[in-house]
């Protein structure tokens, strides 16, 4: 049997293991920020229409532009955007990968601030981009001032930030984004994953687009609109990046089958969001809830909840994994983090972690 | 307005203009090679329910790994495979970048005997591999002499073969692709996307899978499977190179919806591939027929003709588009490209063209 190790692959890949957040069935499936409540049957139908009118042109190539895909974002994300200003790629990861492919690769270097996205630095390494990892600020803040001296220091071209931060849920203010940006002539890349999961009065990163156009901020369908399964990530900013993005995607990299579907469900945005406002509120009784156990939550803005005190996170995974809830072990020593669902997964959830006793499973 | 070049690109991005063949609304589309039958009604409602299907589940991620795509691939290809020697991704394009991330790249290069599918040298600048064209032999053969003696001279890190080549449909001898393998250490990669429409005694690269680790040999569902808005690439190889590519795949890569089109697809591969020996007829009777208003026609395995002869290429392309068909300028002196079709479409492309007189339009 040919070994890995037998192949002539690139030197820096030698040892190395793939991306497996653990994909197993359970009941409780808490673990990677899924929305666990399913997209309502009425949209389903309109996407299925809208898919069945796909497929019988299938034959032909997609559009390679996704302009009615593109309009759709745009009419969704409002602040005055319009196609021109949105890309869309298969997940986050692509729009990442190309932002890198673009504006990173050899010879260039990526500032971020870990813990955050397990994938920035990942894709990073992909596209042969260096990455640089800064410090944060107590509770995984960044002020704007240590924003400012990471970049002063290391003069990266690209500028990472996630708002709110996975898997911590930290807030990050605006002021430290335009600081950054301030700071840097490279670009800056505001994830905005969760956004739909912040406080009401808490601002987008879209608010500082105009007059900025090295500042792109990224979506995804994934989370807030239950469309995980579809890959649909996507970015807004100056209409240049979009043409800068133009030169390394691959044609026709948006299926005629995403399109279809992502232009249906966001036709029916308020339906598709109907449940954040639930998470939301799950996500704050974790918080509310997790420290009369023993755990100290952290503030958290999207839809899940880190929370530290465990006394050894393997054991309590493991626990929890025996009673059919897999939530995450993200490396952050004494800390895990869960996913907020329904409000009968949040019971649960929190009667089983409780019934392992202070600490959790030892 | 910022411009493209206001931007932090990469230095050798500058300049450069999107990929772009035309995606113009005409009657007679036959510049892409794309399956010019849509996909049959009873096969195309099986594709619907499955997809149907995957929305309900649609707000969890896919399976990562694509198992029952995998399974559905190997059945279809036959000669032994199992899913363990099967990958796919969004289009042979996202094959080809995967493969170029895992054993090209920075510091390594490709070997490719141009003119060929055009997108090989794009996403070997992509991915920062360095591309290497050599020459072919008369008539756009590659004989096995021809192909070891550039591999011994550029001793590249993989070596790209197409077969049958696009854009001209030539056939590629096995003992070219066995003769090339024996030659290098590297990777032998055999694009198979046009396979389909082979004779049936020729035989397919997959019949050199066996003891060969480093012989990787794709395919696309875009073609004889009519499936190009799917976007649907795939490869047979040694296992140990499905798990190199997973070192380097974005996870979650195929979406929930492509893979359940995909399956559903699969099972009906026969009513999918009934339309293969009608175009292979319809490009047979091109070349046959081509002479006779003084063009060259090359021998093709593929669904498309190149034919030589063209006064002007240009001038003869947009005569054709102003009678509503589209064929393509591939950038070969006095030769352009004609998809196979319908004999419909057949009929009128020969038509139009004779019309132009001796050369095409002047």
């Amino acid at each position: 049997m040919t070994r890995l190790s037998d192949l002539p692959i690139r030197d820096d890949l030698r040892g190395l293991t793939p991306y497996g957040a653990p994909q197993k069935h359970v009941r409780y499936a808490l673990n990677v920020n899924e929305n666990t409540h399913p997209i309502p049957e009425p949209v389903a139908r309109d996407i299925v229409e809208s898919l069945a009118h796909a497929v019988l042109t299938a034959n032909r190539y997609p559009d390679r532009e996704f302009t009615e895909l593109r309009e759709s974002l745009a009419g969704y994300l409002g602040h005055g955007l319009t196609s021109d200003h949105v890309w869309a790629a298969n997940g986050s990861n692509e729009i990442i990968q190309q932002l890198l492919q673009a504006f990173g690769g050899p010879g260039r270097s990526v500032l971020g601030f870990p813990p955050s996205y397990s994938m920035h630095p990942i894709i990073a390494a992909g596209t042969g981009s260096r990455w640089i990892p800064a410090e944060r600020d107590a509770d995984y803040r960044i002020s704007p001032e240590t924003a400012v001296r990471a970049i002063e220091q290391h003069r990266p071209d690209l500028v990472f930030l996630c708002a709110p931060n996975n898997p911590t849920g930290t807030a990050l203010p605006l002021e430290t984004i335009a600081a950054a940006y301030d700071a840097t002539d490279g670009i800056v890349f505001v994830d905005e994953a969760y956004a739909e999961f912040m406080p009401k009065d808490q601002p987008s990163a879209l608010t500082l687009l105009p007059g900025r156009e090295r500042l792109v901020v990224s979506r995804t369908m994934s989370k807030a609109f239950a469309f995980a399964g579809v890959r649909l990530g996507y970015l807004a900013a100056d209409p240049a990046v979009a043409d800068a993005l133009r030169l390394v995607r691959l044609p026709y990299h948006l299926s005629a089958l995403t399109q279809a579907a992502a232009v249906a469900a966001l036709a029916h945005a308020p339906e598709m969001l109907a449940m954040v406002d639930d998470i939301a509120a799950q996500r704050d009784r974790m918080v509310a809830e997790l420290p009369a156990l023993g755990y100290r939550p952290w503030p958290s803005q999207a839809n899940f909840v880190l929370f530290d005190g465990v006394a050894d996170p393997r054991a309590t995974f493991e626990a929890l994994l025996a009673r059919d809830i897999l939530i995450r072990d993200v490396g952050i020593p004494n800390a895990l983090r869960v996913t907020a669902g329904t409000a009968e997964e949040t019971d649960f959830f929190l009667e089983c972690l409780a019934a392992l006793g202070p600490g959790g499973a030892q």
